[in-house]
């Protein structure tokens, strides 16, 4: 059994319910969105037109919970150790499987994470456990239907040689947002970092470093909520997917 | 004008009429896709599944022929030179405009092509005006709906030296087919020299060099046969869509 697979029979069988950061490291890991298959369209074109956030790795067939591409055998409804649930443009209770969400219209879209390139950062020496957050920005995307609405960004605090790093790492992974956006102020891109959607409070930025900000997979689900989108099941934020593709096979040499 | 916008009117106006190779050398160039609105989920699912013959770079608004993002105030009934029209499996003569042909429900996609790099490869040193073909292969694609089939490659002979170098420059414009999916024997990937698509006869292998193939963007025009598809209206080969995006803005670093 590989690290991934361990990985995802340990979440099925509720061993791992926490975050699945850090866990099978140096394996490509996805977010999640599930959407009935009347927006199925609108969500993928949405996805065509902010690609640098939601990079699709994967469309499952309506009805069908087995990434075929990514992860043979695998489960979507009970393989992610936490779920969110958006109906009508509100948030309700997470979940920890969709054995009672699940419908035969549902379409299942994968959408690469950041989370992937951690065990690359890792390795040219750019920390990636702390100085994380997600926050709104007020960079607009391009909305498709009734997806709308302004980019959410991950942000970093890094030292300048680790920023020149990081950007360099990061970029040979475009399928997982790739460069980062942003490199500097925060109010540039509309960013305001007294309220982050995760990841705890800001702080004062630590001398030396410098705010490093790339496109985030959160982007969408803000989109659905804005677009009052019927039904919409997303991964819990860093309760992705662990899928079998090995992340340095994936990027570019 | 930029030398695209110039490309563009030269072609609205029938000063141009022949291919679009060479043409506004540095700009990208894209492959043009038209369906109608409900054949549109099944071709951007397939474009996604087989992103690497088919990498989408925009979809329009139904009914709408203006690429809003890539191509602002261009018009796609009129400037390309040649289209062609494939109505339930069959190839129809080529038409010159579509005016006649466009309807409210068409949605046109505008895929990145290979002639794309043309002009980082020259600059590598790279000749990129003669030894290519466009062939079929047995590589399979990842059906979508009605969308299926193998995929369409284009191949270069080139130098060793050259294929390294073409590799190098190519990896790093991944919306465009990227780096070659295969170097080396045309069998192994069910490729027979004797019956090209377009690039007249291939001849003997030259003294030296080494076939390089990379995934072309006349895959989809395949599938839409194989599949029957009511009605689907491209570029004709070589006859493509000049955007006003800068290639070397748009490639990987």
């Amino acid at each position: 059994m590989t690290p991934a697979q361990k990985a995802r029979l340990d979440i099925r069988e509720k061993r791992h319910t926490g975050t699945t950061r850090g866990l099978a490291l140096g394996y490509v890991q996805c977010n999640l969105a599930v959407v009935p298959e009347s927006v199925a369209f609108e969500l993928l074109l949405y996805c065509q037109r902010n690609a640098r956030a939601c990079p699709v790795l994967e469309v499952c067939d309506p009805g069908s919970f087995e990434p075929k591409q990514l992860a043979p055998g695998a489960d979507l409804r009970t393989d992610l150790p936490k779920y969110a649930v958006y109906r009508n443009g509100e948030r309700l209770p997470d979940v920890t499987d969709l054995k009672s969400l699940w419908r035969s219209d549902l379409v299942a879209f994968l959408i690469g994470s950041g989370i992937t390139f951690d065990g690359a950062l890792e390795r040219a020496g750019v920390p990636t456990d702390k100085h994380r957050w997600v926050l709104n920005s007020r960079l607009p995307t391009v909305p498709a239907g009734r997806f709308h609405g302004d980019m959410v960004v991950t942000m970093r605090w890094l030292t300048p040689e680790q920023a020149i790093i990081a950007t360099q790492v990061s970029s040979r992974f475009p399928h997982n947002h790739g460069a980062p956006i942003h490199i500097g102020d925060p109010a540039a891109i509309g960013v305001d970092l007294e309220n982050p959607l995760f990841g705890g409070k800001v702080g004062a930025r630590p001398p030396d470093m410098v705010a490093v900000f790339w496109a985030c997979g959160v982007t969408p689900q803000e989109a659905a909520l804005r677009g009052k989108i019927e039904l919409m099941i997303t991964h819990a934020p860093a309760h992705g997917f662990v899928t079998d593709l090995e992340a340095d096979r994936f990027c570019i040499p």
